[in-house]
């Protein structure tokens, strides 16, 4: 038997079944005026019966508000806005907001579009999020608040939330140092990505206040791929004989797999004589990876969890504030970097 | 300087900007009434300067539709979900329809506390969607016309739309049987799931259809990890010296992923002695894997889309249809089951 029905319960049918007027349906499943506590559940019980919920539209057009937040990603729905989007969930579920999502897969005429859409809509306020590996252009000055969260708006006066990548990196490097490795190799993306370059100069500040320094042959940039992280061991190894490097920062989980892949089957123990930091903390390559990878995770379910109660806030008639803020990583360890 | 202003333009500063009453600024701006063209554009323009936009609130209330669906996903914004919702956003997002979002993270009551929520904001339609391994509860009759997507209701007066497991099993091993194999293993996950066990019926199909058997030393069911894979490929290299089987059929690509490993660092050549299928089209396991892996694409994108366009056909007045609808699945050729 289908599904559907043409017919939804009105505030009318609830008021016959119940026994009471219109009005007396509206204060009763609004919680406002006087109303005896049977009267109520009478009403709750026969609007319950009936399948009959409030019309938040009516109620969002009374209030100037309309309880929804829309969520602009540029990068679709990649493995990195994901664990964002349920940090952002976690913080707007609990106080009844929801999210309108769009994507405009970087098409900057799709963004303009669904910006255009989300206004129209009235919602609450607007999360901006995506992956990028550069400062993104400003939406503009807008009638309601915007965060920008994983990315950054290139205008200060916008408010940015990203994590950080060079503390990150001094946290790899420093833990490389502390388990006593003493040639330090960084192996991670293209060099036109700002965050390959801010991962090698956290690398290069926390080696120089260890009284250390990053050899130039040690630095190898390529793309972030398990193919590259071999390939990048496979230059390592031919440096000299033994492998002259005993500690490698690589700034993704696909690339220490590759760098530990490539190490291993050279013959090279891992960690014994190099240990592997990656960055991300993604499980299928952490765990995949022989032996599993010591990583930098760059809480990105904390970071949505932050920019939508710094949105709701200023939905809530608090300051927003602006500047780019930066979210501090965590180290995670695991046998790449331990030897047991 | 914050972004933030807290007042949204309104018709009558479009109204007073053009030198126009409001009535007139809405007839230009629905595209309704007799207007002169150069009235119409006056307005627009200092709509546009402006910055105002329509207020969609009060066209859904009028029109008694909002041009929103709502997604209710059991799964979070997991690898498998996040395909299929790429395919939802393509259908509706070109008829300016927006999706809410919202995930139940497998939890009954915020299920059942979104679902209220959704059905109170009015939305046009449902998809239900979520990867289970055995069919879902329904949400039973609602006012709404809702289809269940990459998951199967129990009840058989829903509609629901889910890929072929067996189809798809019987595509990776009739390509197996075409590039010469003559004995082939099953290495799949728990059988407690409804899609290992729909992989083997057509595993076994496939192989009957041609005369041959499914040997059962060479069903290896355990769990959807590479490590996994690892184990299972020593299994049946144990089994006899040089490995009795010729061709792998695995459940997950991840598991396909740890049989290549497990084989070659075993000296067993890949493709040659031993072809390898995989199942999901996941790109980092395929293209990570030495060498990559033919596999079967479940087309979630595509899912998506049809189970969209579905739901707008009924929402615009349509027949839903019920039942449980099966897409075909489809065969992508790499390295691991193709000598060159």
């Amino acid at each position: 038997m289908p599904r559907t029905e043409s017919s939804t319960p009105t505030v009318r049918d609830v008021a016959q079944l119940a026994g009471v007027s219109p009005g007396t349906v509206s204060k009763a499943l609004n919680g406002r005026g006087q109303l005896r506590e049977e009267t109520r559940q009478r009403v709750q019980d026969a609007a319950d019966k009936l399948g009959f919920h409030p019309n938040q539209l009516a109620k969002s057009l009374i209030e100037g508000r309309t309880y929804t937040v829309g969520v602009l990603t540029t990068a679709s729905f990649g493995r990195f806005t994901m664990p964002l989007m349920t940090g952002i969930e976690d913080s707007l579920g609990a106080g009844k907001v929801s999210t309108l999502f769009c994507d405009s897969r970087g098409d900057p005429l799709r963004e303009r579009h669904y910006l255009q859409e989300l206004l129209s809509r009235r919602v609450d306020g607007l999360v901006v999020t995506g992956r990028k590996p550069d400062p993104r252009h400003s939406l503009g000055r807008l009638p309601i608040p915007v965060v920008y969260a994983l990315t950054q708006s290139e205008d200060d006066g916008d408010l940015s939330m990203t994590y950080d990548d060079r503390q990150g990196a001094e946290l790899a490097t420093n833990h490389l140092i502390a388990v006593g490795r003493k040639r330090i190799a960084y192996v991670s993306g293209p060099t036109r990505h700002l965050s390959t370059r801010l991962r090698q100069q956290g690398t290069e500040d926390a080696l120089e206040a260890a009284g250390m320094k990053l050899d130039p042959r040690d630095v190898l940039l390529g793309e972030w791929s398990e193919a590259w992280g071999r390939t990048a061991a496979g230059i390592l190894i031919r440096q000299a004989e033994p492998i002259p490097v005993d500690g490698i920062f690589c700034g993704s989980d696909q690339i220490a797999r590759g760098v530990a892949d490539g190490l291993r089957e050279a013959g090279v123990d891992v960690p014994r004589q190099v240990a592997i930091v990656g960055f991300d903390n993604w499980d299928v390559m952490v765990q995949g990876s022989r032996p599993p990878l010591t990583t930098i995770d760059p809480n990105l379910t904390m970071l949505g969890q932050l920019a939508a109660n710094r949105l709701l806030n200023a939905i809530d008639g608090g300051e927003l504030g602006s500047g780019h803020i930066l979210r501090p990583c965590d180290l995670v360890l695991r046998q790449s970097s331990m030897s047991s």
